[in-house]
């Protein structure tokens, strides 16, 4: 039903008009077809970066999961503004996170899991998703995460 | 013919029940149309996690190329749980592969070679890809390599 | 109208002949109906590795977003070999690039701008496109900068 999406991503916490600009020379989305493709989002609370640092010597894992959370609700975001409603989101296809890892951390997969979390509870079963999580050296602006989305689109 | 892929993979040793479960809050593969996104994939055999650590002053590189091959082997797994056959499989699109990788080694493809490898051994020419391999700095459960794959499938 | 792009490619230096061999076991690109992937492509000019090393400790910024250049153009020349114009580019959706980063380098973005400045440079409007750009341990043959591509094609 209409709104319902939109009411779950904001009783977590998540104003809907709080859309991060881009920070260099990309679209948030690009649509081919009926897939649409996000950008790399970061943990931007609007225009304030929230928690920079490598995880889990700067930034926790917990704290990095509530930022990996925070990525995938931008892309909603950015959806939402793009298209004026959620509900035009069949599903959600693949999630792929990368975590600003110190070198023996092994659980980015976890990190993720904060992503994934948010997008199943907006979403519901469309929500499920294809994955891949990787720690990486490092990521623009010192974000301790980077999510990004492939959704199919409604006709 | 029905039955060659899946008796190819077995010749090569990898048992066709052999599925990992997930280790997160994702699924195995993701349909849209008639593109199937795989997560990422660990060498796991079974749930027992195979040769864990960086590549080369943990795991040697040969040593990850089999691991590689057997992240392909398990996404094969899960097609084949999934949609009972192999033939369903049009063409491999796209392979992404990820090295566990100390800092100054610099043979990712090689070891992806592994996953590519096994991927045209069970599916011929249908199993030529586009690919990116790329080093990380660390990946979950510390395994020494993680690949991903998009396939067409057949209508 | 034909022949534009491949015009503005050249006069940006980019000779349209300097098609870099793959160096694994992958093809350049691989098409699945209207959508077209590419493989991470390296820093090469023709068979020399150009500029190889971390950034920005071995190699600047500035030279990255360069190389970042070098990986789309060797893109779009594989895209006219395979089907003789770039006319037949109807959009970029995605890029993803990575750069082999030193733990504290945070402008991974700035780039990954120089593959998104020669896209939207050559093909305009239509090389606009959702992107990631990510810090990573190691890249193949010690490269500075991978990037690859998908785009849609014209029907």
């Amino acid at each position: 039903m209409s709104g319902e999406r939109e009411a779950r991503l904001q009783q977590l916490g998540y104003d809907l008009s709080k859309v991060a600009s881009p920070k260099a020379k990309y679209a948030l989305l690009k649509q081919t077809g009926n897939l649409l493709f996000s950008s790399g989002a970061l943990p931007l609370d609007g225009e304030n970066h929230c928690s920079p640092g490598k995880v889990p010597t700067e930034v926790s894992a917990e704290t990095a999961a509530q930022m990996a959370a925070l990525c995938a609700a931008n892309i909603l975001r950015a959806v939402y503004a793009e298209y004026g409603s959620l509900d035009k989101i069949k599903q959600v296809v693949k999630v792929n996170g990368y975590v600003n890892s110190a070198a023996d951390f092994p659980n980015q997969h976890l990190v993720i899991n904060g992503a994934s979390e948010l997008l199943l509870a907006v979403l519901g079963e469309p929500g499920t998703h294809s994955r891949a999580a990787v720690g990486v050296a490092m990521l623009p602006l010192n974000a301790c995460v980077e999510v990004e989305i492939l959704f199919e689109l409604a006709d």
